[in-house]
């Protein structure tokens, strides 16, 4: 899972054709805090999306599936500090943003994506962006991607940027997002707000087909709490500026593509889970010799997702017993007495479980390797050549803090 | 869900019959700390088990399983301070325990219940029981049920007892128990430990029967903090000296029987959710009108569970917009726009939501709701007759500290 191709700046505007912009429009009463971001296509896109599996879902969300149902969009519309969830006149105001997009950047509302998050049930107004967003669409910017990746952030302490290059058929093309996290985010589908941008020349099926694979492997994969947002979306919109022969069927360049979409949105994985609310360690927990992926899967989920561990993980405490016990309830048919458990960090590594059993390690080497700030927990099932890697962070009083008191 | 019988003192031996005992053996340093409870009855009893749903089980687990196969029992044996699980020689120090039970009581050790809990995977010796046992059980009293229930706690700050009586047949009967919390625990089948005594007269297989039942209502409905335990069991001895005619079938005796287990069971469950690893507050789920108790259960657990509601309700902050998505990941078939919510607490009642839009609410009202020890979340699906309750906790800066160093 390393990484193939070279990241470069710019994040949602590094693709050719893309210009984004971010500002105070007053959804929030910190006037120093930009809230709603705008992203925008010179040229008409293919568009794929995936949604949160909640039940409960954002206006947005329902505003946002009929305007890509046909396969394309243009734009980007999203606020932070309201999630528009909840509310009688949701719908009403979704479709409002995306009216006055097309009022002041010309882009159709049926072309337009909206996404919202914040406080769910709170009631919101489309005032702000009736006031704003003139201002907002006359600051679009083809280096405008940390201004909108800023805007996103709820409790995020650092803005989300990822782009990668790459050829396609002798093309440079290029692939960029932003995401936001850092609560309320569990592997059930996309997790968070994630957009993401590129000049490739790809059909909207093969687009989806892609983001549908790749978000299996990352968002899905991605537990901050164990809470599954309401307003999670992941939208790719591709322009085709970058000329390469449109990819419409699986093979060479669609590969390509794919490894490119992973890398962005695995590398954002990362990034989130390390800005997990109150986080301080960048959890993962990479499973090999599985007998399949599922398992594989079901493994490393559980054990990102245990609040003990998690804890254990903060006091760099290395209770390894939480980790058995996790993989023991995941739901993951194993061997138990298979199993081998090490910690991983840039201090080192340290086998604590060998076959299901304590095996005698030092607590102070211990001590040093979960001190770091990112710690793997690697588990071997020894059943097979199945793996998977899931992402997480520890779980600390800042977290709490956070979580006390968001609303109010 | 009111309680039916009256509540006595006496805990694991207010039935006739049973002995009890709690001793510092030395399985832990702390010497004020009780580590090993005996409970012994006079006569031989019917006995039935539900044992943790987690692959990686404790050795004791599987001792257990094998000395009540026939459906009998006497006597219990449990330490706290290390679970005996993922040990290479764990069965043989377990049957090494029932050994020494046997020794110093004369019960059989095929009818001895054994049970471990505390850190998994650490090097246990059969010693401290081999030098202590025999001042263990010559300390066996039948007032001796409180000291039981103190060699039992791990994290927990109160000693959890329960009993109450009833009359099966004109027959005078008590019923009662003694259970340990206070971390890793998740409603997957029984959930942490509980060892209950009656002096009922009832069929083994009655016995299994109603406490099955009862589980279902009680311990899987207590969650903690999402880990489920790799050492939980609750175990039920009657030794019949109540004097009743046998229950052996379903019938009004056994209607009676179970609704004491009930009251006893779900009296602990709330003990052990307001003393779960730093929780201030109990946190209680009651759902009403849902279509059946599947999804009553389901959207129950759901709220309970989510670690974004319980850190607000730590925080006092009447953050519903949680307790609707909650409802929305639980994986229950609900129609959102029917759900109602209420807090309340003994200072009131407070509406939040409505039809599954928010309704006003005054944040002063609410804050005092929310400020009490108990507080409960009333969800109202409106589809239906069915309903059910969960309890848990809310989730507090103790807790991170408590598990952050939990085996060091």
């Amino acid at each position: 899972m390393g990484d193939l191709f070279p990241f470069i700046e710019g994040g949602v505007t590094a693709a050719k054709g893309f210009k984004a912009a971010g500002e105070h429009l007053g959804i929030r009463k910190n006037r120093s805090k930009r809230d709603v971001a705008l992203i925008v296509s010179d040229a008409p896109c293919s568009a794929a999306c995936c949604y949160t599996r909640n039940l409960v879902q954002g206006a947005p969300i329902a505003v946002t599936r009929a305007h890509v149902a046909d396969g394309h969009a243009r734009a980007i519309i999203c606020n932070s500090g309201n999630a528009n969830t909840c509310n009688a006149n949701g719908v009403e105001i979704a479709e409002g943003m995306c009216a006055l997009v097309e009022k002041y950047t010309g882009v159709p509302a049926g072309d337009v994506v909206v996404a919202s998050t914040g406080v769910i049930g709170q009631p919101m107004s489309l005032e702000p962006f009736e006031k704003g967003m003139k201002k907002l669409a006359a600051g679009l910017d083809e280096n405008g991607g940390h201004h909108a990746a800023k805007a996103i952030m709820t409790t995020d302490t650092v803005a989300k940027e990822v782009a990668v290059e790459f050829t396609i058929g002798g093309k440079l093309c290029h692939l960029g997002g932003i995401s936001k996290g850092s609560g309320m985010i569990h592997p059930n589908m996309a997790t968070m707000l994630c957009f993401i941008t590129t000049d490739v020349a790809i059909a909207p099926a093969c687009l989806q087909a892609a983001l549908s694979d790749v978000v299996k492997d990352t968002f899905d994969m991605l537990s901050i709490d164990g809470d599954t947002s309401t307003n999670d979306m992941v939208t790719v919109l591709a322009n085709g500026l970058a000329g390469n022969e449109e990819i419409t069927a699986d093979g060479a360049n669609f590969a390509t593509f794919k490894a490119a979409l992973y890398q962005v949105c695995a590398k954002l994985c990362r990034i989130m889970a390390k800005d997990g609310e109150g986080a301080t360690k960048l959890l993962t927990c990479t499973v090999t010799g599985a007998k399949d992926k599922p398992t594989a899967k079901l493994v490393a989920k559980g054990v990102i997702c245990s609040t003990l561990l998690k804890a254990a993980v903060f006091g760099a405490d290395a209770n390894w017993g939480r980790v058995l016990c996790a993989i023991g309830y995941s739901g993951a048919d194993v061997d138990v007495s298979k199993i081998d458990v090490q910690f991983i960090s840039p201090a080192g590594v340290v086998s604590v479980c060998t076959g299901g059993s304590g095996v005698p390690f030092s607590e102070e080497d211990a001590k040093k390797v979960l001190s770091e700030d990112e710690i793997d927990v690697s588990v071997q099932l020894n059943a097979g050549n199945a793996q998977a890697v899931a992402w997480g962070c520890d779980l600390t009083y800042d977290y709490v803090k956070i979580n006390g008191d968001y609303r109010t």
